[in-house]
């Protein structure tokens, strides 16, 4: 009898979805901590990731034969052993593309909308119009730096509002909603032609720093710019910058260099940034989405057919 | 030689679309107080509405064939006078669709992603995550109330967002993105389907306090509630009732009973309110849009063809 270990708090409704998929298995769900050297030793689908499972599962030759990651990222994982014992792995990548969606837009929204000015007049009870018409994101420019699942699903958004949607992503290659798509050596021209730009790069070696001084005077004066990728991706000095000149008319940040933000930084007190405290992919729904995830996966591998989504490459580590 | 006059200050530009669009005729641009009596009696079409153009114009048989309205709205007009010369009025209803519906989504999303509660943290530098994953739009269910124009459009939009929506309208006819469409008599059945109601009626005599304790008590608990419509439905009391003992989670509103909202009133203080200073239509594109709307009813004019944009009904009086 198959042994499926679980690691996420599911709840029994979400249990008994896996169990109904997966007939003959047994459904074991707790922390990994929390379970004996056996119990995992004897699993042969994981959800979920532990470095116990280094420890305890990779050194020998066991019953593992997949594990479904429960995070976007997946990298932490010892892709070597992993691939000696060929384990497959998949990831929950495509779990955010919805949460994260939502903040980058009402980010734009909170500037081009005049809600954050109006909530500050609020606290001073204070009735205030706009000097002058509201701009409207209809028929501006958004650039989106990063075109994966998130991406894609963001283009999709910013096409119906009306917006011009140009894209940057590694690979160059098209996708449904993008305008016009660069690859990486296309950057500083795209950055030049938002109204909007979107940084939803993961963090690599290329990406570290990629906003710097001479990526920021590429942007349109009055851009503005919105970071819900990753913090070191912009070097926040060049940022500053480019927000106290006025380059920038306003930054919507989710992640940043150094996280928690120190409460010193500046950044805190300008009237022209909206700070998140890293929350855009916090969502009510990831437990179901990324079950959905699974038993999408489990469905394949039960019938002894490749996993459809999100296969891990050994190589690629993504 | 026909006489345009148009009281909108438009540019050299948006004056020369006019111009190139009617061979033939003059352009007369400035306020109507500015302007002399003969200046406006050899009208045969006007631009924008004065009440100079009743005292003036309408009390003598004069070259007046045609009023485009520059407003969305056109409660004052006598209608009596336009009917009995047979002037034809068309108004500039839709330009406000794309804004308003902006704003709408921006007041939904700065509450369910924690956008306003995040600027509060950001005021005293601190770094505070919600206690709970955050809520998506996706998935949830708006109520429309008021499927003309705007609504049309922000049901697209929500659609788009993966949301559930409910209409509500007098005739009760369909339209596209609504997934189900309620006539008056279904409002309460309505409501009490809604995580956001959103209102967007006009202001008649049937919709006066439409928003009553009545009302309110249909709302699911921790429903949102979104004002870009008119003040007067509502009854403030009974908002500000559903909102302390919690039955509502959050208010945006952009239109009061009584605007300004005065100083001392208790909405401005609430931390489950945004409060925005009737700018939802406020839009840069107005002039362009308005300017879009007459063009293509000009071009039917002068094909001596009915005009397709906003004919003003004299009985209906919209």
């Amino acid at each position: 009898m198959g042994k499926i270990v679980c690691f996420p708090a599911l709840s029994e409704e979400q249990q008994q979805r896996i169990l109904d998929a997966a007939p003959g298995y047994t459904l074991n769900v707790g922390k990994a901590k929390d379970m004996n050297r056996a119990e995992l030793q004897e699993a042969e689908i994981i959800l979920g990731w532990s470095p116990l499972i280094t420890e305890h599962v990779l050194k020998k030759q066991g019953s593992l034969k997949w594990v479904q990651v429960w995070s976007a990222g997946v990298d932490n994982l010892p892709f070597s052993d992993l691939e000696q014992q060929q384990i497959q792995v998949t990831s929950a990548n495509g779990v955010h593309s919805i949460p994260i969606t939502e903040i980058i837009l009402g980010m734009m929204l909170s500037h081009s909308r005049w809600l954050r000015q109006a909530m500050l007049h609020q606290q001073q009870r204070e009735w205030k119009a706009p000097d002058q018409p509201l701009p409207e994101l209809h028929g501006k420019t958004a650039v989106i730096a990063g075109v994966g699942e998130i991406g894609s699903e963001t283009a999709r958004i910013l096409k119906a509002l009306g917006m011009n949607v140009i894209g940057v992503r590694r690979s160059g290659k098209d996708v449904p909603n993008v305008d016009r798509m660069y690859d990486m050596s296309g950057l500083h021209e795209a950055l030049g032609q938002g109204d909007y730009v979107i940084n939803i790069l993961p963090l690599t070696d290329e990406t570290k720093h990629l906003y710097d001084e001479t990526a920021f005077a590429q942007f349109k004066p009055g851009a503005c710019f919105i970071n819900v990728g990753r913090g070191p991706s912009v070097k926040t000095d060049a940022l500053l910058d480019a927000l106290n000149s006025g380059h920038l008319a306003f930054a919507g940040l989710d992640v940043f260099e150094e996280e928690p933000l120190p409460s010193e930084h500046p950044l805190w007190g300008m009237d022209n940034v909206l700070i998140t405290p890293h929350i855009a992919g916090s969502t009510e729904a990831y437990k179901d989405r990324a079950l959905d995830i699974f038993l999408e996966n489990l469905e394949a591998y039960l019938a002894g057919k490749s996993l459809p989504r999100n296969p891990v490459d050994y190589d690629h580590q993504y």
